[in-house]
């Protein structure tokens, strides 16, 4: 014998959340229960709408609950001519907190990975051939993460960027500014070796 | 410029969760527009009927959504004559977990603390006073916990159980069974040593 059941319920419920375990989900639902009805409430309204509303930008894929997402909507944007290719959409916002890219982003929501099914059509890429066959797009810009997926994916792109005859970049991996060497893991040591530039 | 409002809303929302900052409100929010719906659906309805329908059990103050908890509603924990005293909910499902108690509870959903304005009625003490009174319970076992505050709320409603006529006892603190003496706080030591038992 536990709670109430509409109680265990919520303690279930709030289980779906990632990072979220028996007791982060209990003390959630205390706190909620009683400090924040109001909040709870809140979160229980946007949730259901985001979960009905929320669809994909036409053009970039990122989450929206417009036709286009504001940047994509965006003419200043889009006349850069400069697509940054991510894997999801958090990696938008991370290049976006940096404020020095001024183009416009294609999101794959995910990466190419042929044992789970993901191929090109689940990353849109039809969608990314048409908009590099047009005359707007001068360079996409590759952002995929340095795993053994996010580089294969990489390729498919820039395999299709130069057959479009479209200018392509992959960004560079190495040891991040402020790091320290001997803390810095040995994929990235060696990619920051393989990607070094010439004095 | 980041998402769309709704998204925005929908990560802002997250934020009222207890440990949730505003990374892990991205993540939980593209996780579950990104391959979780039906669960987000699932927790925004289970959140919104939690926080209209549950109330607190008329008999221990605890999380239900009925006029009385399980534990309670049970004529088998009532009959023991037994009530522990804990500050929270989540105190008594750990209880709970240990099989062991076979009483039932008084949940105060907090401490005595005048500074915040929060005395005995704020507590629930003339409901918890009224059960003493009757001829039903026999003890009163005190789980507040080993704080200021909490060692305080147990000695007030020690001076009300005997008032009553009540057995009054306090559970043991000290260090835990399997835990290693070097690594227990030493305000539990303290306790361990006040408490210690001839042998
Ligand atoms: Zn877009
Ligand atoms: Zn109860």
């Amino acid at each position: 014998m536990r709670f109430s059941p509409l109680v265990d319920e919520l303690i279930q419920a709030l289980k779906c959340l990632p990072g979220v375990g028996p007791k982060s989900a209990q003390r959630m639902a205390f706190q909620l229960l009683e400090r924040d009805r109001v909040a709870g409430r809140k979160l229980a309204d946007v949730l259901a709408q985001s979960m009905s509303d929320v669809g994909h930008c036409q053009t970039c894929r990122t989450f929206t609950e417009e036709k286009q997402c504001p940047i994509c909507a965006s003419a200043k944007r889009s006349q850069q001519g400069t697509i940054c290719v991510v894997e999801t959409a958090a990696d938008v916002l991370a290049i976006e907190a940096g404020g020095h890219f001024l183009g416009r982003y294609f999101v794959l929501l995910g990466h190419l990975s042929p044992l789970d099914g993901i191929g090109p059509e689940e990353l849109g890429l039809a969608l990314l051939e048409q908009q590099l066959a047009s005359d707007d797009v001068k360079e996409v810009i590759l952002a995929t993460n340095p795993t053994v997926e996010g580089d294969a994916t990489a390729h498919f792109i820039a395999d299709m960027a130069k057959r479009h005859h479209v200018t392509v970049s992959r960004i560079a991996h190495g040891v991040p500014v402020g790091g320290e060497l001997e803390y810095v893991d040995s994929t990235t040591l060696a990619l920051s070796f393989n990607g070094r530039v010439e004095l």
